[in-house]
C-alpha cells in the first residue's frame, strides 16, 4: 500500500521556531503509512478578493500543490490567543475561488505549540471553527497542545523529551488510521 | 471638550467593501464627541518574529499611528468562520515588541459585516478573544452584527436602510460614552 501525503502546514515565520522543529520532530515520527512534507507558506500574499481573476502565481502554486496531498497537520503557535495571521491566510487563499476549495474532504489534525502552560489552545481552536466550514475532518483525539516546549529540544533543533516523543508517535499512528478512513 | 479620536480599522482588502461602505457610513454618523478615521492596514507585511530588531516602517508608521488613537472600532468581514488574516495581522503587528503593545488599555468595539444570515458571528468573537489579551476593554452592548450586507447601500455606497442608520447612531453614542469612561 503506497504512503498517503500529508501536507505539513506551519504557523510561525521564524527560522527557529519551536513549530518548525515540531514540525520536523513528526517528519522523522511518522510511520511508513504517511509521507510528510512541509507545505510553506511564507510567500504568499494576503487574501483581497480584487485580485482573484488574475491571482498571483503563489497563490495558485500553494492551491496546486495543496490539492496533490492526501491530508494535512497544521502546527500553529498562538498570537493573542488566536492562530497567527500567516496560517489564516493560507486557510483563505485556499478556500477561494468560491466553490474550488483545496480543503474541502481532506482530514486534518491541529497541533498548537506554546512556550507556555495553556499550549495554544485558543489557537487550536479558533483554527478548528474554520475548518468546520471547510469540511476538512479534523482527527478529535489526541488532541494536541505542546506547552512549555523550550525544554523540549536541544539547541540542535533535536526533540529530546521522551514522552513527547511517544506522544507524537501515538498521535501519527491515529492520524495514519484517520486519513485511512477518511480520504 | 476635544472629541476623543477613533481608528476604524476595515478587515477586508477589496475596494468596494461592504465594510469599507459601513466604516464610511460609521464615519458620517458619528457623534461630535467621536472623530472617527480610518486607519489602513493593507501594507503590513506577514508578522515575523526575524525581523523584530530591524521592522519594516509600515509596521513602524502603524503602531506610532495607532498610538495616537483614543479609541478603536474594528469592521471586519468573516471568512471561514474567523477573522480575515488582514486584520489580525495588523492585530499582531500592534501587539509587538514585547511590552510595547499598542492596543493596551484602549478602548474597543467590534462591527462584523457579512452578505449572509449570521452577521459574522464567528468572526466578530474570534476578534474578541484577542482583545481579551490585549486588554482592549471591548464595548459589551450592543453587539453588531450586520448580516445580508448587500441590500443596505445604494450603487454609490451610502447607506440607505433606516433601521441600520438608527442602530449605527445608537452603536456610536454608546460607544462615546464606553470611550469617555475607559479612556
Amino acid at each position: 500500500m503506497e504512503a498517503k501525503k500529508i501536507a505539513v502546514i506551519i504557523g510561525s515565520l521564524r527560522q527557529e521556531s519551536f513549530n518548525r522543529k515540531t514540525a520536523n520532530a513528526l517528519i522523522k515520527t511518522a510511520p511508513a503509512s504517511l509521507k510528510l512534507e512541509i507545505l510553506e507558506i511564507k510567500d504568499l500574499s494576503l487574501y483581497n478578493e480584487d485580485i482573484e481573476n488574475d491571482p498571483p502565481s503563489s497563490w495558485e502554486t500553494f492551491r496546486n500543490n495543496l490539492k496533490t496531498f492526501d491530508g494535512v497537520i497544521f502546527v500553529t503557535p498562538e498570537y493573542n490567543r488566536s492562530t497567527p495571521a500567516v496560517i489564516k491566510n493560507a486557510i483563505d487563499i485556499a478556500s477561494r475561488p468560491y466553490g474550488q476549495s483545496a480543503w474541502d474532504g481532506k482530514p486534518g489534525a491541529v497541533i498548537s505549540v506554546s512556550q507556555g502552560n495553556i499550549g495554544g489552545f485558543g489557537a487550536n481552536h479558533h483554527l478548528r471553527q474554520s475548518l468546520v466550514f471547510l469540511n476538512v475532518p479534523v482527527m478529535q483525539q489526541p488532541e494536541a497542545y505542546i506547552g512549555n516546549v523550550a525544554g523540549l529540544f536541544d539547541a540542535e533543533g533535536n526533540l529530546i523529551n521522551d514522552s513527547t516523543k511517544i506522544f507524537l508517535k501515538k498521535f501519527l499512528d491515529t492520524f495514519s488510521q484517520w486519513v485511512y478512513k477518511n480520504s
